[in-house]
């Protein structure tokens, strides 16, 4: 289903396909859900990537995973015999490495970052020089006791100006407590990779980054700039860094919260939902008009 | 610092304390913050509660921790030289409970109850005659993984009709993501033992209840209902346990947004801001007047 600014159409034939190729030069593609479901490729990829860069389509990946770092990504795409550089790949660890550096204006060598989060916040932050802290931390698997955890005998680093928190399948009492003190210091900024609830895997419903960061949020009675789509600053990276003009560009994604409303309100030229990830088709009484009633991939 | 229908006024000195106790015939303490600071008990407390017994005063102990069973709890009050029978206690585990089997009516020995948090919660709802799942099951400290979670292996337990959440500092993704489970089918109730975000230990503000409860909210896109203060179930447990007349009652306590709201909101005769606890004075912004500059204790 392609929306723009009229009513969704679905695309039912090689006209219509046709006619929404030629709409765009660029094509930002989710990745789970769209291209693969966990370690299966879905039906089609391969072929379809293939077909968009034999027309001369720009393809770029956008995905709000911070598990992984880019190079991890690219790894992964190889796995599946898809050949794609790391300067494609957008994931919402990046947007906040550079959120912190572009916006925060944080200094590497001077400012530190504490992570909440698996390695691939924490690697893409040291690739532009920030030293980390806390994340994959073996000392933070170990039980919390205010007396006897190394993340306080000394008091907390002076150093650390921001916290950036996404999703950690380790989380633990003791990464939660950390963080929050790092959060109670008002001189700390507070980023959130991406604002999912819930990610899809191997056929169950799992708690997402925002899930976690939300309950540092709570916890501690701020509000987290989150970096991952739907928000602008996640799009502004890869504007900037690909020199896109947004009208001649679509997302393709699987959700409708976060893809098709991070093209809609970066008025994007067009975004495009495939029924393959998250969104089922009860999901969609949330759209306009025009339900579709089977899953969508472009015929190539 | 006390307050009614009128402005706050604070207690200085032995005419204005003593026309104060002349007005409750019951008094309900918060405990943590307010008798003692974890293991360490405040001073005069002995003093104030054996001051209120001479004066025939009925004393209740109302406290958001779930992580301990009344039972539990009259052995902290014992280790600290005060008897207290269990009768005396309310606990945010024990309103929990309450609110399952008189409010959601749900039958022991039929309907289980799947549990986030510490054996507080399980307890009480074992006292009453429930199964209970989840909580301390050790199972749930191994790593998460949807092949070999033995939660999943034969499906979600059909009889499982309640979640009840609340602090648990063995918090982890194998609990959150099975609670998700749980909390994804619409026949489940979601309880929340209390809303705290944090409580004071040792110096720290450490992430409370709420925290955790507001994780699988976000994650589930569900509210639970809160059983511990403020919420109306706690104070309904107690006034009906105790045959309480609510004018003759002062709610004392150390948080604005709980304990004194819980009075107030409650339509307790009156209640009693002690400065001992989570509430610093530059947190008395928010009360309307009569800032105090001092820890207030009753006179004895």
């Amino acid at each position: 289903m392609t929306m723009t600014n009229s009513d969704p159409i679905k695309i039912t034939n090689t006209e219509i396909a046709q006619e929404f190729l030629d709409k765009y030069d660029t094509f930002l593609f989710d990745c789970d859900g769209v291209l693969w479901l966990g370690n299966h490729l879905l039906p089609n990829t391969k072929e379809i990537l293939a077909k968009l860069n034999s027309l001369g389509k720009q393809l770029v990946f956008v995905t709000n995973n911070s598990t992984k770092s880019r190079l991890s990504y690219t790894k992964k795409f190889a796995s599946f015999g898809i050949e794609v550089t790391q300067d494609q790949i957008f994931n919402s660890g990046y947007a906040s490495a550079v959120y912190v550096r572009d916006f925060l204006k944080l200094v590497p060598g001077k400012d530190k970052i504490w992570t909440f989060g698996e390695s691939g916040v924490a690697e893409e932050l040291e690739l532009m020089g920030y030293e980390t802290l806390g994340g994959s931390d073996a000392r933070l698997d170990e039980p919390f006791d205010v007396a006897t955890s190394p993340f306080l005998a000394n008091g907390l680093d002076e150093d650390v100006t921001c916290v950036v928190a996404g999703l950690d399948t380790k989380v633990n009492y003791h990464r939660l407590a950390i963080t929050l003190q790092y959060l109670r210091k008002e001189n700390v900024h507070f980023v959130g990779t991406n604002v999912d609830s819930t990610f899809p895997q191997k056929g169950y419903i799992l708690p997402g980054a925002g899930s976690m960061v939300e309950s540092l949020a709570f916890s501690s009675g701020r509000r987290p700039a989150y970096c991952g789509k739907p928000n602008m600053n996640m799009l502004n990276t890869i504007v900037s860094a690909k020199k896109l003009e947004k009208s001649k560009c679509c997302m393709v994604g699987d959700r409708l919260n976060t893809d098709m409303r991070f093209g809609v309100e970066g008025k994007l030229g067009g975004t495009l939902l495939v029924l393959s990830g998250i969104e089922l088709k009860k999901g969609l009484w949330k759209l306009p008009k025009n339900i579709p009633d089977q899953n969508i991939t472009l015929k190539s």
